[in-house]
């Protein structure tokens, strides 16, 4: 059993910084995130594109928010249960929850804040008749750790950026990459076209298109796939140790929906008016995941409801003490690590 | 008269990022401070100093992150009214407002969005008996343009990195420059110290401690000051054109407490449950100015402030538009200036 302070579902820069504002009053958290990395869309659906409305940046690139982001809450030593997703919700007699993820890991914690951003991102699949026999047995929807696939045949489905961006890396991991894609067109980065073309050119990877894949085949690990040209109807089977359909991911608000909170349109109804907690005293909704009158998605706005979101959590955990803010610029961060930033002090001294 | 769609009072950083996201949503802002520059407390109290809790930022220097922001709504062309107090505010038939300021300048906006901070940061003064007749006639409080004292005889008043700072940059722009301060101690930098000690040594700044100045003399114009050792009651005159005292500033809510508006312990009360609107419809409050259950005086809370106050002014200034809110890495920042950022579009593209 994971033991925390503040449990926050969702690993995007909303749930991130929330770990920042809490350990400035020194407690501790856990994310809990689906998505094998933490980041959120930012890391997964567009790590490389350019946001402009972040305070303070002009331009930055959501995967360089997400690192700076990780930069900060480094010394406040966050604990991360990745590519699992948030299943269930129990309250303890005590006030307290436990949250069970679908792999059965069990979190206990007195406050859960839920940072879930437009839900969990479940991969849209292709209709494929024993597809769900082979998951996890050589078919993945995500890539969580690119070394599985060395010197691996690795057959990848899709025509978008990650199709396009985990065939060029694979290309130099896996024994073989075949890249399926029902049309000839491709819509990504222009680079990572070109990139694939090249490499399509240098024999490093074997494409096919316009086809689909129409059969997966295997006894109990997947052992091929049968690919149908769509204009020639002609098939091929190619002999794989990984399928890999990368057919992009959509938000689902998922088992979170079944919590027994208020929900309205897809969101998670908060108190704006205070401290952005549930219908559940002791649950809060931060960032994308919540609603109020105005509710704006934006990241800036997470930031604000994660921050009081932690000053209401405290008084929660201690409801007899007082907590006095102390700005970061005059007291400095302490992390957990022993480690200490703070302001270079003024010094007192005489001239003569 | 200058004409704006938000009139935004308080140029620091909540003020300043109010102009990128009206700047969205087409709308132009005009900021009016009394200090002499934009950033608030965060160019003229601790521009040198970290900030560690802007969202995204490890460590910020806090006239880096001021920096950061008027690079940003550079775009959007906000005009600015600086070194001018917003004195007093009348409201018109049609709901605008006229908003008039200590040296007489009007500014005339449908919006008007306090961002005062803590308020407007009055200079300390020194009590010596003629001190006003010679306020703008040899006797300043702030360093607007160091211009104005390229060679002349400056006198500086203060122990704090302020006295430091302008004392050795003077030193190269003025004829003379003479630092009185009532002990030997400096509080600041080390580094500052440091170089006004070089400096003294070097014959570059004249340094008088401990003591006071004790009576200013002059016809029209300042053009000497009488400052007396504190130890041996000895009295000096020393021939100036300036005299700076630079004893901090206080910030005070200033005239803005009698515009009617809602007021709690020196703070303006606005409606957190939707757009921070105060008790005068079209009046608004954001940052550290406000106050309302849980507010936290924080920068990234004003961030998030002025953003719902924008697209609250909207739609008072648009009731029968609907806004369509676009996210800047799919809409890019289209400037006022003709400038367009955006994300590098996604190509379509054939591989053969």
């Amino acid at each position: 059993m994971i033991k925390t302070d503040i449990l926050i579902i969702g690993a995007g820069p909303t749930g991130l910084f929330a770990v920042f504002e809490a350990g400035l009053l020194k407690l501790k958290c856990h994310l809990i995130d689906a998505l094998p990395q933490a980041g959120g869309q930012c890391s997964e659906i567009y790590p490389k594109k350019p946001i402009y409305d972040i305070p303070g940046f002009p331009e930055v690139l959501a995967g360089e928010l997400v690192n700076n982001l990780m930069e900060q809450i480094k010394p406040f030593q966050p604990g991360f249960t990745l590519g699992e997703r948030a299943d269930s919700i129990e309250k303890l007699e005590d006030g307290s929850f436990i949250v069970t993820t679908n792999k059965g890991t069990e979190h206990h914690a007195p406050i859960v804040a839920i940072a879930g951003g437009l839900g969990s991102f479940e991969p849209r699949k292709p209709q494929l008749e024993n597809l769900s026999k082979f998951e996890d047995n050589g078919v993945a929807y995500m890539i969580k750790d690119p070394e599985v696939y060395r010197n691996k045949k690795v057959l990848i489905a899709g025509g978008g950026d990650s199709a396009l961006d985990w065939s060029i890396f694979l290309a130099d991991v896996a024994s073989e990459v075949t890249l399926v894609h029902r049309r000839n067109e491709f819509r990504g980065a222009l680079d990572s076209v070109e990139k694939v073309q090249e490499l399509k050119n240098l024999g490093k990877i074997n494409l096919i298109t316009p086809a689909e894949i129409i059969e997966l085949k295997g006894e109990e690990r997947l052992s091929s796939v049968v690919v149908q040209k769509t204009d020639s109807k002609e098939t091929v089977q190619v002999d794989v140790d990984n399928f890999i359909p990368l057919f992009g991911l959509s938000p689902k608000l998922g088992p979170i929906a079944d919590w027994g909170l208020e929900i309205e349109k897809n969101a998670i109804k908060v108190d704006n008016a205070l401290d952005y907690q549930t219908n559940i005293p002791g649950v809060y909704a931060i960032g994308d995941v919540n609603t109020y009158p105005g509710k704006l998605k934006l990241i800036l706005c997470g930031f604000h409801e994660a921050t009081l979101m932690c000053q209401s959590a405290y008084q929660r955990i201690f409801p007899d003490k007082k907590y006095v803010m102390k700005y970061t610029t005059v007291g400095g961060v302490e992390g957990f690590d022993g480690s200490k930033k703070e302001a270079p002090k003024a010094v007192v001294k005489s001239i003569d």
